[in-house]
């Protein structure tokens, strides 16, 4: 393919970004492609925010609700939240911008479970959708559409817009046609059926989406790499963190509880996640395979080591100079690798079935393992619950790994009490910091606390946590899981007024 | 089939209660049958806690780990608990007893979900299983066994235990025979498939469970009634509930979000989810169908008046005199119903599919729609979780409701800050009180807020409720969820501290 639009129907509706960001009215609901940085729409949307702009200096308000697969990039999140042109957002954010805006309570944020976004759009819950901005990579002269660097919800978003504009991106390789898996079976009860994959490596698809070219009103060309951002180099707390990792998997292959290439591995967001991921190379594993939200840097490191076998996602989640690469080697990797709508990749159908090992992030948990992964001191959003509770639920080993402390020791990721709760106690079955390795399968409550306390507190706090735990013995309610509510969330408080949670 | 035990070689096995207790050992981990006050062992484990004791009085400690299905009867957890007789309790309990010592801290209780029970129990990370005591109706010549009057995770536990004691509850209605729906298809990945069932009604399995012959070493002859506990009769509060819950569910109807005869609906355990489901009766929704975990008083109501097409769940849960009736009228319910295991009533793959319309009760709300099912002031168990997370998070819509206050008026239902955390924000959607009904759906916890307050709080509170949220709103960490923590559990303190939440 020479031309990136083959359809020579289509070819009419190349426009330039201003034209086709003109389509668009205040109070509209816009649904766009983009999923952690990669694949999302490059030009409109700032065309879109230079508009908001000159209107907000004149004629009011115009603002919009945006929907995504996740997280995106600056020249979309970032350039609306930065012109208050947002004010719905769903379902996952990262950006600084955007974050700032949500915790002045400016942008009305819902952090959805990622498998939900699409379902629940069908239902109807959301409200109608208006127009679908979606980069593809390239358009076929059959009029079907190639994806681009992420799936998300294009699909669902492409069927339910009223209209459609798409930009064909020049940077993505084309040599990735045919590494998509678009599942066209899903329907609204009572018609739905079983999903088909049995496997992480099946296809139960087709490799394009399919669009009524009557909807596509404007077609925008651009040459425009993803911005990801680049993750940290992993420290002795991540190595460290890593390490007990793969101890405990280690251990559960020579029980006899997980084959020897392990079950599809799951990673989270983050930098912590990553360095797991790299920390995979020296294990014993092989060939793994992953089933998974998001394909980091650490992945394709699996993949060029030959210890992945293949990885199933529905985006690449890189740092520069590894999507680069990525996309400059695309022929030799698009084999290994399948990228879905975000319905599939995180379906909790198939993630138990599958069996995945979830490994994700937390902003802290308590002596019970309640997980925060989502809101700092209980009201201050950091990114959302993306799709870690469809994985954690489900999996067939759920692990939350953190640092034991944040804010230069300031922060214990082990408190009393969490602040907000994402992943309910029953959902959360390893806890892991650089300090060690909490087992709490088949634990109760009051188990649970010692084995979290001795294992994952940071030795500043433990001593703290021990006095805690044993007070509330004596002064609680219930002593099922004993709780001092006067008292479980004062090292928040504490946090709020002095800066730090170490006692003064 | 004249004699309930139809198999000549087991007739050998056929002996008292007493000398099948004799064969369990202090320390063993025994399974029994029993889900919500049906189908559980009535002798035998009676028989073993005279055994208990009689040794705690001599010898010493003499504790078994007991799993089940869900909560059983007096006969079971209540004798095996007052005699000091449990050291680990999973996966739920609502026995009076067993709920006083696990909050005593003298029972290691393990609160899961349902649906995890037999999977994790595969898994191996629960230990070995020693014994299973499981209640049928009757033994075919095949020595295949006719499932009673719940079916739980008998199948699992049949096919895991060393040995097996069976007890041929005469009581169970021959009848009941062919009402089962056995499924033998589950795995452990990587060689799970999906489950093929699409429609409520459908059969995927056998009526019978299997069991190897050698492994039963013991048979009890009972003829006991199940005991379960009466329904309240359903007050002011609890209709006002099943108007608000029907009015909603008309409006969806109306809307096109729901087919007219609605889509399977699960309803909770507890006196509030019984007295909606028999609202039902006046709804113009039919015929209806059920994809439950339990059926109720409520549920046999629907039956009778042809509402109900028919019910799939995993057991009976009916006040004594209704039980009683099913028992006797078994014949014409029979083909109405279909019992399954545990893991396929409560399954995630399948409530999704088939897209529930989750209603279930709660202890207290929080102001963004977080949802306490379990402990009172964040320590003191009530029940558990049961398979409230296996339907909240996976339904088409997940309604909970309750009273707007408890114990006369000393609790609000609705709080700050729930104290402990079963179903996060993202898992409630409608939340219903006496005073009204929120509809959660497509908010932002700022939003939410409001129409919590608004429709939920008892008047009481609302005032309360109202100058807390405005004071978070400035003094918070952030507003995406505004709170304070210095502040958000102090209702449950005061309630410690001066037995009402109301401030002085
Ligand atoms: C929880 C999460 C934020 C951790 O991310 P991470 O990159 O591994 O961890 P970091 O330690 O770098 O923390 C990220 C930020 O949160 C802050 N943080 C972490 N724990 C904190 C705590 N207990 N209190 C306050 N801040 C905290 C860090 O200081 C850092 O802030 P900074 O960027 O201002 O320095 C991340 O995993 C996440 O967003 N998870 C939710 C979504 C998810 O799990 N998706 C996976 C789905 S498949
Ligand atoms: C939450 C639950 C206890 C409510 O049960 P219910 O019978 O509808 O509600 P009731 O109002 O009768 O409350 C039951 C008890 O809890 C107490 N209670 C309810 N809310 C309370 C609160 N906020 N604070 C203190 N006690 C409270 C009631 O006073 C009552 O106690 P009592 O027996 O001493 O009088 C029950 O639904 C449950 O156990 N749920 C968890 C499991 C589940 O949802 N299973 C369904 C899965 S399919």
């Amino acid at each position: 393919m020479s031309h990136p639009i083959a359809c020579p129907a289509l070819r009419s509706r190349i426009t330039d970004a201003d034209s086709a960001a003109a389509l668009i009215r205040p109070g509209e609901t816009i649904a766009t492609s983009g999923f952690t940085g990669s694949g999302y729409p490059k030009a409109v949307p700032q065309a879109l925010a230079r508009r908001m702009a000159d209107r907000n200096a004149g004629e009011g308000p115009f603002r919009v609700n945006l929907w995504t697969g996740a997280s995106t990039g600056p020249e979309l999140d970032g350039a609306l939240a930065a012109v208050d042109g947002i004010d719905q957002r769903l379902p996952y954010s990262s950006d600084p911008v955007a974050r700032e805006k949500i915790n002045r309570g400016e942008i009305n944020y819902l952090d959805m479970h990622l498998s939900q976004v699409a379902p629940m759009a069908w239902e109807g819950v959301l409200g109608p959708l208006d127009t679908a901005i979606i980069e593809v990579t390239g358009i076929r002269e059959d009029g079907a559409l190639i994806p681009s660097s992420s799936v998300g919800n294009n699909k669902s978003w492409l069927d339910q817009a009223r209209r459609v504009i798409l930009e064909v991106n020049r940077w993505q390789n084309p040599a990735i046609e045919g590494m998509h898996d678009i599942y066209y079976g899903t329907r609204l009860p009572p018609d739905r059926v079983p999903i088909p994959l049995v496997r992480p490596d099946q296809r139960i698809g087709t490799p394009y989406f399919a669009c009524d070219p009557d909807k596509i009103v404007a077609i925008v060309e651009t040459d425009a790499p993803d911005r990801n951002l680049p993750f940290a180099a992993p420290d002795d707390t991540a190595l460290a963190i890593a390490g007990h990792i793969i101890e405990f998997l280690t251990h559960e292959v020579a029980r006899g509880r997980l084959p020897a290439a392990l079950l599809p591995i799951q990673s989270g967001v983050g930098n912590i996640a990553n360095a797991v991921l790299s920390g995979l190379i020296d294990a014993p594993f092989e060939p793994m395979t992953a089933f998974t939200e998001v394909i980091q840097d650490g992945m394709i490191d699996l993949l060029d080591a030959g210890k992945l076998r293949m990885a199933s996602a529905t985006a690449f989640s890189l740092s520069p100079h590894v999507a680069e690469k990525l996309n400059r080697e695309m022929e030799s990797y698009r084999d290994r690798m399948i990228l879905r709508p975000q319905e599939m990749s995180n379906h909790p159908e198939l993630v138990r079935r599958l069996g995945c090992i979830a490994m994700n992030g937390l902003i802290e948990a308590d002596i019970y393992g309640n997980v925060n992964s989502t809101l700092v001191m209980g009201s201050r959003i950091q990114n959302g619950i993306g799709g870690s509770g469809d994985f954690a639920r489900n999996a067939y080993v759920s692990i939350f790994m953190t640092p034991s402390t944040a804010k230069g020791g300031k922060i214990s990721a082990i408190v009393p009490q969490v602040s907000h709760v994402d992943h309910i106690m029953q959902d959360v079955q390893v806890i892991v910091t650089e300090q060690g390795l909490a087992d709490l399968r088949g634990l109760s409550p009051r188990q649970r606390a010692k084995v979290v306390i001795d294992r994952c507190a940071h030795p500043d706090y433990r001593a703290l946590l021990e006095d805690y735990l044993l007070r509330a013995q004596s002064g609680s309610y219930g002593l099922h899981a004993a709780s001092l509510p006067g008292e479980a969330l004062s090292w928040h408080q504490r946090f709020m007024e002095t800066g730090t949670m170490q006692q003064g």
